[in-house]
Formats: C-alpha cells, structure tokens, sequence
C-alpha cells in the first residue's frame, strides 16, 4: 500500500483556500500512485480556530468543505483533519475528528481522546473528547488512526511540584487490542526549540512499545504565535525514523509500505539555526496570511532591532523591509553608523528622523505641570514614544506592518516602554532571551558579516539618558538569563534558584520584577513562539495578584 | 443551627491579608453564636489565581494558610474553599476543593465536579474534576456541599447552534440520593448584567426540584476584569429566597436554619445601575490590589471620558482623579468648555496642553517621508499618539493610572488608534456599548447635572479632523449596537441578522470591521466585564484567520 504524507500549511478560516489545497494533493497523489493520502489535524479550517469554532456558520463551512473534498475522493481514500458535530445529547457541541474518505464518501469518523488543555492548548474549551476505539480496515490492513496527543498519554502534569500523569487513559493501549497493522497520527504540533526530540522520543517509544510503525503527519506554517514546524516521519515497527519530511516548509512523500524505501532523513540542525528557521517562518506567513508584504522597525544601532532587519529582509525580501533611523542626543556616534551599515548590508530603505524637536516640544508642553521635578523615566519614556509614534506613522501611512523588536528578558523584567518600544504588530524576539539573540546575531553572520561587528560586541545600552548600561538597572545577561530560564521555563521558586548559587538578592529582584510587569506584557503584540513556555497566551496570569508568602 | 454567610473580597496571591479576614470573620461568627461559618470558593488564595497555580510554592503557601485558620476553627466549624493537591496518580495535580473544618482540624474534603472551560473560564486548564459524592454529617445535619458550577449543570453548549447539554453529570442529583438537609454553595460566580437573574433562577430550580433549602456565598469584589458580585443568598426547601447579602460590597449575616427570621431580600436595582456599581467597584480594586491611588485621563468633553471621570471620581474620590485636556486646532470651542465644566462639577484636578506644537513637530519630522502624499489617518492617529504620550507622562510622574475611555462599539470595529486613545492601564468602558454610556450619563446625572447636557446632546466625535463626526465612518450607534450585541454577544451569523431586519452592506460591513480589529484588541488594556460576553480573556480569536465561506 502506497500511502502520501501531505504535510502543508494552512490558512485558518480560509476554507476555500484549504480545500484547493487539499484537492490538489488528492490529484498529485492519484498521480504517483498512492492509495490513501494523510492529511494534518484540522485541516479543513486550519489550527486552531479558537471561538470561531463556536460560530454555526463556521461550522457549516468545514462540512461545505468536506463534502467537496468527498467528490474528489474517488479511486483514493483520504484522511482529513476537521471539527465535527457532537451528535450526543450531553457533552461540549464539537469533536476535534479525523474523517477517513473513501469512494467519494466519509466513511469513517475517529475523534480525537486527549484534548491537551495546558500551556498553549484549550482543546477541551471547544470539544468533546472520545471514548470510543475502533480500528479503519483498508485494502486488508487495519488502521489505528490518531490525533496528536493521544499518542502524549505518558506525560506528566505541568505543574513544578509532583510527577502524576497528566492522563489515565492510552488510546494506543486500547487501539492496540484490536491488533492493529498501523499507527496514523495527525498532527498541529506547534515548534518550540525541544520539541522536535521530544516528540520524536514519543513517537519512537510507541512505535518499539506497540511493535507497530507509525506514520505522523504534522501541520506546517506559523499561524500568529504558534509556528508549526512540520517534520512528519515514518517510523518502522523497530521504532527507527526511516522517512522525516522537511521542517519549517510544505512537504509531500509517498511512503510504501510493502517496499520500503532507503532511510531518508533530515540533517541534524543546531538549536539556534531551528530558532533561526522557525523565526523567518513565524513572520513571512504573518504577513502573507494577513494580507501584508511590508514591513518596518526602528533601527537603534543595537543588537535586537539589527537581527530583527535581518530576518525581516530574509523572510520578506529586502525590497520590503523600510526602516527608520531616529537618533536622539543621547544616541552614541556608532549607533547611528552601526545602523546605517546594516541597512546598506541588508539592502534596505532607510530613513533619518532626528527625535529631539518632538521631545522638546512635549518637554515644554508639561514644563509647567512637570516644574520643580526633576527628569526621571518619564522623560525617558518620551523619547521611547516619541520613536513609537513615528514608527507607527511609517506604518500607517504606507501599509508597513510594524515589528516589535523586545526580547524575551526584557520582556521578562519590563524593561521596555509601553506605547514606546514595545509597540508592533508582531513580537519577532519576545521568546528569545538576550544571550541567544547574540548567537542568532553570529548565526546570521556565519556566511558574512551582515550585522556589523560592533553591534554585536558593544555593551548593551538603551540610550535614553547620557552614558546608560542596562547593567545599570539589570544583572549582566548572563546571569539574568540563566535565573530567567529558572523562573519561567522550569517554574522553579526564588529559593530553589538560589540553592543553586545564584545570589539572592538578584534572585528576589529578577522575580519581582517578573511579577510586576504582568500588565506590560498584557498589552505586548503576539510574540512568536520557539521556547516551551512563551509570554502570551500559554502563560496565563492574574495582573492585581500579590506574589507571596 | 447558626450559620454565617461570609461574603468577602479577596486578594489573588495575598495570603497574609486573606487570612487574616477569614480569621476576623471566624471570630466574629463565634462572637455572635454561630456553629458553621462558610466562605467561597478558593478564600484562601482568591479567585482566580491562573497559572501561579502551577508553581510549587504557590501551593505551599495555600496549604501553611489553611494550617493557620484550622487552628481558629475551635468551637466553631468553616467551610473554606482552596485549591488542593490531587493524591490520586493520575490527572491534573490539584482540585478546586472545599474544606470542612472542625476542632481545628480538616475533617472532610469536597471536590469541584464541574469545572467551567468556556468564555472566561479555564478550570479545566489547573483542576481535576470530582467523582466521587459524599455528604457532611455536622450538629445532625447532612450537609451537601458543592462548588459553584456544580449546581449549573443543566446548561446548554455555549455555541451558537444546537442546544445540547455542557455536562452529563449532575453532582445535586448524585447528593441527593444521600438525603441531605442543607446543600451549601461556595461561589465565585462573576457578574455580567444579566447574570444576578440567571444565578437565582438555577438555585431557586435546584431548591424547589429536590425540596431542599440551598445556602449560597459568593466572592465579592473585583480581580482586574472579573468583578464578582456577591448577592450571597439563603433558599428554602420551597424554592423562595428569604435572605440576601448585599451586592458589590462585603457582607455577613448569620442564618438561623431553626428560627428562620423574616424575609430579608436586596430591592430591585435597574441593569443601568448594577453597570454602574459593578464599574465603581472595579475601578476601585484594581487601584487598591495594585497598590496604586491616583488616576488620570483624558477629558475630550465627549461623553466616553466624561463617563470615566465621573466613575474614577466616585471610586477613588475626586482628590485622586487629575485629568488633561489636550486640544488641538480641530477641537470645538465647547468641548474645552464641555470638559472644564465636568472637572470643575467633579472637583477634580485638570490641566490643559495644546497638542499643536508636538504635532507639528512630528509632521515636520516626517515631511520628506511624507512628501508629495496626502494626509489621511496617519495624521489624525499622531494626534491621538501625542495625547496618549501626554496623559502617560503624568501617569509615569506622578504614579497616576491611566483610564482608558474606549466603548465597546469603538473596540468593536476599531474606531480608535492603537497606542493612543487605546492607551491605559484598565478600560473602564470597553464592555459597555455606546447607547449604554449615554444611559451611564443620565444616570450619573439623576440627582444633579455633573456631566454637562451639552456632553450628552451634541454628535460624538473624535475631532481629529474638520467637521469630523463618528457617523462619518459607522453606523449610527443605535444601530451598530443592535448588530453588535447580535453578533458579538447572541453569536449570531450575518445572515441571521440580516434575516431580522437590518441593512445587508451594514451588517457585512460590521461583521469586517470586528474581524478585522483583533489586532488592536489584543492589545487593549483589560476591560472591566459586565456583559456576558466582553472582549478579552472570554473571547478568544485567532489573529491571522480569515473568516469566510
């Protein structure tokens, strides 16, 4: 049996446009000879429609789409990712379902057991799990198909403390039992930079445990946030990756399994290069699928806006990256020369807008109510604005979508101005700490020097007052990080971070200022995700609470 | 048997004041003879703590708290709700539990069965549901307690279509077969205007179906968006509500189960008023929770800020609101005279800048980008930018939050710019329509004209442009607000209200305009929550979606 593995991106909501692309893989597999074609999870639609599922139009519009998906189902069976109706009396109103099509029909409905509701995932908001297990019997051999996690039934909870299982059910355990030949899975597994081991481990594991292969079929593309990375594989029933699909783009393959092919793998990949890839992919189908082609962002001579340009000019073309220069007074003479060589290393429009007369005219406009006082943040903060404002005009007036160029530790700690610098539409390093965005800096440049050396090697600084450091409000990056990583990604208390020899009184200030930039973040753009736990939608905290004791 | 009803407001996270008030409140209830004092749901670390749940030490913190009140718990018992450890390997790590305290010690723990994962609600995201039913034998009683949505049991699906049942489990129904005397209800049950009404008649049904009388307090007191109500109530076995606690305010009273007293219920409030009381209440305890006093804003002389002084005003008292009024060329004579004359009726503090001078500034900054192009939004959105940076300059000096003043009709079709008037630290009127704030107005103004007739009666307008006024771009806000409600609160498709009546292009329009502003309300600030649907935390949209058939 000829099987296709259809790994392709999708445009939620986009239901014509979806199906286009789905009718065309049927056709392309026809052609090579394939007997069944394997689809992504919610493919219909694309994931995750999030409460438009909640719409019946919606909802009319993917079965719409199956049924012209049926028509083109003939001398091929395909397996289609899609929300379905909940045709019990009692439960939440959707399935999350794989239908198996054959002979123009649906023939086959398999809905999805566990609904990942953690971190990034509200599944169980929006359907009703499945408690049912039935095998698909096709051209003789019996099919245990699959939704994402519930091949994950093996993982613990998500909390810092205890080590219970998040699920005490194995849908694999109960397919099993009907003596299945193999495992299909399909997929939206979004990318974080472990997930792709992780996830292998997975699948290996059920592969070797079950004596089964296991065909995944992952989705491909950035949707806001969340970046799909792809990497669909097949694994033999000895548990080996035998056939993985490209990462970070479209794919098809036809696995056969009565002839298996050679091993055909993907190249190992650095940690940082996958950042790198996930990236470019995370802001080209922002774009693409919002309408937009342009882009803009202030260029400051630093590290964070420069690898912003640069890969905004690789996911975008440099012809569509327009950036401005806004010096202050406080702006050091290699700032705006750093800035400058970049954009000509790019290739990029650049613009010189000198912020000082707007800063003094809102300086003299609060004279009077400011008199007696003297400067401090606010004064600060206005120069961060005043550059915010002229970004967003660029913006406006020639359909530049903005991007946001914070990372991820001043994300964390609220080093940043709101309406200032932390405006965009888009947060391309939200997820990306300071000490990696240097190691992305020197991924850039490992063919070329693109982001001119200086910018690299000089100590970080915002500018914003005569001589500042951000060591002067911040422990070196190093350490910040490192406490940070701690914190956030691992969830670990203040004192089990300082049992680790980090000093405590850093340690108490980094957590603090974590805690009380809560409402900063609250109105950060979309921040692109590469790590396990992002700022954003999966790490979700009160803004008025009192952190502790 | 004496019981008190303890409705209380609570600190998220602030376990040191929240058991001090639960301890003051067990004394007082000894004081006055009470056997059993009960407080709602999660007591001890407030409502509702989010992701701080999945940090260790957040959870010892519950725990050293409940070990604190036990020891109060002499010669009385509490029923007190806290998140607990679940000990079974299995399954999410906690459950949302009530304690039966008594003789200074835990003596049975209630887990939640039904938990709400829908709109704000993500219960499901921290707890592991109950299955197992028992009851609480106390002073020769049989006590069932349950938590919240337990009782909700019999509501539909929140989708649009069908109407199939949320849960296949009724917790009263598997209580009931153990003949229980009394079911207790601890509760944080958020407000939305219409919410009071639906709360009474499932607790009456619940009473008068199973003949038994129903004890219920709820959480009182606001926790950024979420502003919990209160209205605690005591039920008889025939259904009649014969106590109730005050609304949007701390109450306690004891019930006596054996000498029932007289009937003493709230007086009917109009939905107008309880907007107004539950906006007060929330504006008050974001400042108070953040450990913030002062206010600033805008004034315009438009409605929607006059609105908002006149609430900060009430909430915080006027010696903490201090307000600018920024015109620029484009103001109308009465509208600074509109605003002088509402800070003056308020008492509040104002302060006048002409915007002109920085304006100008940016328009000359952004001459030779500009060049040869008209002006259109981009020059009316550095207007509102400059005065967004303005009110963040006193709000950044002198440790006044910034209101934000955007209605809900505005924040519904994007008529407003994004890091400018959008600006704030909390929306005081983003769930409340247009036609609802002119209502707010009148009301406000009842006893006396403190906001200026003129304020009420003229055109709204945003006056970033000659002669600009809203109906230039939208639909009259009668209008625009019945297709609104329909489609953002009823979920009703286009077409559906089309079907009813209103302009086809009108409808269309709207539906696009709200779809196509995600981008901007993901960066709003929080929106106090009134309705039963706010933009927000409870309506979750992908961003990058496309929404057609």
């Amino acid at each position: 049996m000829r099987i296709a593995l259809a790994q392709l991106n999708f445009h939620i909501g986009n239901f014509h446009s979806n199906r286009e692309k789905i009718i065309a893989h049927i056709e392309r597999a026809k052609q090579e000879g394939a007997q069944l074609i394997v689809f992504p999870e919610l493919s219909v639609c694309g994931y995750h429609p999030c409460d438009l599922l909640e719409r019946e139009e919606f909802i009319e519009w993917t079965y719409e789409s199956i049924e012209i998906i049926e028509k083109a189902c003939k001398g091929i069976a395909a397996i289609v990712g899609t929300p379905t109706i909940n045709e019990s009396q009692k439960g939440k109103k959707l399935h999350n379902s794989a239908l198996f099509i054959n002979n123009g029909k649906v023939q086959h409905l398999v809905h999805k057991t566990l609904l990942p509701t953690y971190d990034i995932f509200d599944e169980y908001r929006h359907f009703e799990p499945n408690t049912d297990f039935n095998i698909v019997e096709f051209m003789g051999r019996k099919l245990a198909i699959t939704i994402c996690e519930d091949l994950w039934d093996n993982q613990p909870t998500n909390n810092s403390f205890g080590r219970n299982k998040l699920y005490g059910k194995s849908p694999l355990k109960e397919l099993s039992k009907l003596n299945p030949d193999l495992v299909i899975n399909i997929a939206a597994s979004p990318f974080s930079s472990d997930q792709e081991k992780k996830r292998k481990d997975v699948l290996t594991m059920k592969a070797t445990e079950y004596k089964i292969p296991l065909l995944y079929v992952n989705q491909v593309g950035a949707q806001t946030e969340l970046i799909f990375d792809g990497g669909s594989m097949f694994i033999n029933s000895k548990g080996e990756v035998v056939q993985e699909l490209a990462c970070f783009e479209e794919d098809f393959r036809i696995i056969d399994l009565d002839a298996p092919r050679e091993k055909c793998i993907q190249p190992a990949v650095s940690r940082i290069e996958k950042i790198h890839h996930a990236l470019i992919l995370g802001i080209r189908d922002y774009f693409t699928k919002s309408g937009f082609s342009k882009a803009t962002l202030g260029l400051s001579g630093g590290i964070d806006s420069a690898v912003v340009a640069a890969l905004a000019a690789r996911a975008l073309g440099p012809e569509n990256v327009r950036v401005l220069l806004m010096p202050s007074k406080y702006s050091s003479g290699h700032s705006i020369a750093d800035a400058e060589k970049l954009a000509v290393n790019l290739g990029i429009q650049y613009e010189l807008i000198e912020i000082q007369p707007m800063v003094d005219a809102f300086e003299k406009g609060l004279e009077k109510s400011f008199s007696g006082l003297e400067p401090n943040v606010t004064e600060e903060n206005i120069q961060a604005r005043t550059r915010g404002i002229l970004v967003m005009a660029i913006s406006n007036k020639f359909g530049n979508i903005l991007l946001n160029t914070s990372n991820k530790s001043e994300c964390a700690v609220g080093y940043g101005t709101l309406y200032g610098d932390m405006n965009g539409g888009l947060s391309v390093l939200g997820d990306v700490y300071k000490t990696d965005v240097y190691q992305l800096a020197r991924f850039i440049n490992s063919e070329q020097e693109i982001i001119p050396e200086n910018t690299i090697v000089k100590p970080p600084s915002a500018e914003l007052k005569p001589g500042q450091k951000d060591t002067d409000s911040l422990p070196d990056y190093e350490t910040l990080d490192q406490i940070l990583f701690r914190y956030i990604e691992l969830n670990q208390s203040p004192n089990e971070i300082i049992a680790q020899g980090f000093d405590k009184e850093v340690v108490k200030r980094t957590a603090r200022m974590v805690n009380n930039n809560e409402y900063k973040r609250y109105q950060a753009p979309p921040i692109l995700r590469v790590s396990p736990k992002a700022f954003g939608f999966g790490r979700r905290m009160p803004l008025v609470a009192r952190y502790e004791g």
